[in-house]
């Protein structure tokens, strides 16, 4: 069995030699152009050319869990295209998606700047009631996300494209319950995949739905926002603030008018970084059990988008 | 059945009218020198007086979760004690911890720091066995914080007087694993009564226990902690941080070194605060309880200290 690796921006050497250890019976190596036909492949943003010279391939293991880009290529039919799933990423989306919750939420920001001038401050403890969350997508990262908000006792929506059973949560289905779901939320976390029907979907007509101080966190992609409609709510004071982790362009171009807004925390595309021991052994994990001819978690359908 | 209210910093109105309405049958009003004896007191920090002049007390309810300020007084011999167990305040620790340890591991304030100069910068994902978080106290509080803790997979110590059992959670017990369970933890908790045995505790030959790189959490009472030892290893870089929350004396004096101090956050003892109506509704709830003759949960044990 031999599986080839094309991935941007990583550095190869301890992803080949992680795979090897994991699957001593395979050959692993770094593509080439020209190289021959390989059984499976472990890939993050591939050239087109690479897809075409590899139409044999079984398996093409996305490095990430979200596949948007390379589902805008045109992939070989019979092979199934498998995401990320979990593998240390829900733990730390829900650590990002919580700590920026409760910042906003005990006014942390303006107490470090009293502090910041040497006042001792008091302000009104908040009202969680007054604190709805919604977030947007409840797969593998959305659930874990939902949850550890629940720990928190803050009121917490879901909105999925199907119907998802979460303990706890007020769940919303569909596009006939989507403008229910904005008007029940004072917080949104944006967590859903990148397709054409998810594209621009953070606008001005759907974040002015939601409550006044509003509040919005996007972890999933930087297409899912409408930027200058986001600072036009802002300017407006509909919403509070805004913490962004994904942006149409990565790195964020320095000209972008989110640098340096008061009311926006940035962050580099951090809030659910890719591990690779765990995903060597998920990926591992999943070869091995295709080549057993046993199902596996996290096959993408391309017509859905994810 | 008549009920005394004697508050410092606290405006009386509210209680007052609140107890009203929990307790129909009683009447309650706030205290002034000379008043007549009451059955129950709603008290923080009352000054010497108030006790001496009321000796019948049955129950002298603290609307807080500390009850150190109350026990350096003379109390009248028969009456009890009672703090405020949870009302709201858990949860609201479970936050402030969280959100303080997220921040450290994460190192979201080195990544703001970057962005605010307009920089775009990559940090190696730290691993979360390298933060083993200690929680000194596994009271209603500390219990709740170490769940919190444990949800986002932090490897979790407990520190207690006596053993408790905590899911997920390594027991370390009395003053004999004190030291064991420093070593095992980078990050520290406090949230320890403050009694005599636990004055100080947190000073250099206890904080220079913990693993290299490690990070104080002080939630308790500020004379916990030494603060010119934690300054010292903070210098030295064995320690790497510090969230304050509470300080020997409060408002934090201008000529304090912590002010300014850029490895120490600071808060005005904001990390869980009495919430009236919580508060309210469970005093009320443990006077009509020991008019009945119940036991109720939270009666101090003054030779203990909580």
């Amino acid at each position: 069995m031999h599986i080839t690796f094309c991935c941007a921006d990583t550095r190869p050497e301890p992803w080949l030699e992680g795979l090897r250890n994991a699957l001593p019976g395979a050959t692993v190596s770094e593509w080439h152009p020209g190289d021959a036909q390989a059984d499976h492949a472990v890939v993050w943003s591939p050239p087109q050319q690479f897809l075409d010279e590899q139409p044999g391939l079984r398996g093409l293991f996305n490095i990430g869990a979200g596949v948007d880009a390379l589902l805008r290529l045109k992939l070989p039919p019979d092979t199934k295209v498998v995401r990320l799933d979990d593998a240390g990423m829900s733990v730390q989306m829900a650590e990002y998606v919580c700590h920026a919750v409760i910042r906003h939420f005990r006014e942390f920001d303006g107490y470090e700047a009293d502090m910041a001038e040497g006042r001792w401050s008091f302000r009104k403890p908040r009202s969680r009631a007054e604190f709805p969350v919604g977030v947007m997508g409840l797969g593998v990262l959305g659930e874990r996300v939902a949850r550890a908000l629940r720990q928190f006792e803050f009121p917490v929506h879901g909105w999925s494209r199907s119907a998802r059973v979460v303990e706890g949560v007020h769940g919303h289905v569909g596009v006939a319950e989507f403008d229910g779901f904005l008007n029940a939320c004072r917080v949104l976390v944006n967590l859903l995949p990148l397709t054409p029907d998810t594209r621009d979907i953070l606008n001005r007509h759907t974040l002015s739905r939601l409550q006044r101080g509003g509040y919005l966190i996007n972890v999933a992609r930087g297409a899912h926002l409408v930027d200058e409609d986001l600072l036009a709510l802002l300017d407006s004071g509909h919403l509070a603030g805004a913490t962004l982790d994904v942006f149409r362009t990565e790195p964020l171009p320095r000209e972008h008018a989110f640098w340096g807004q008061p009311k926006i925390v940035l962050t580099p595309h951090t809030s659910a970084r890719t591990l690779r021991e765990e995903s060597i052994a998920q990926i591992a994990g999943k070869i091995q059990a295709m080549e057993r001819g046993e199902p596996i978690a996290g096959v993408v359908d391309p017509v859905r988008g994810y």
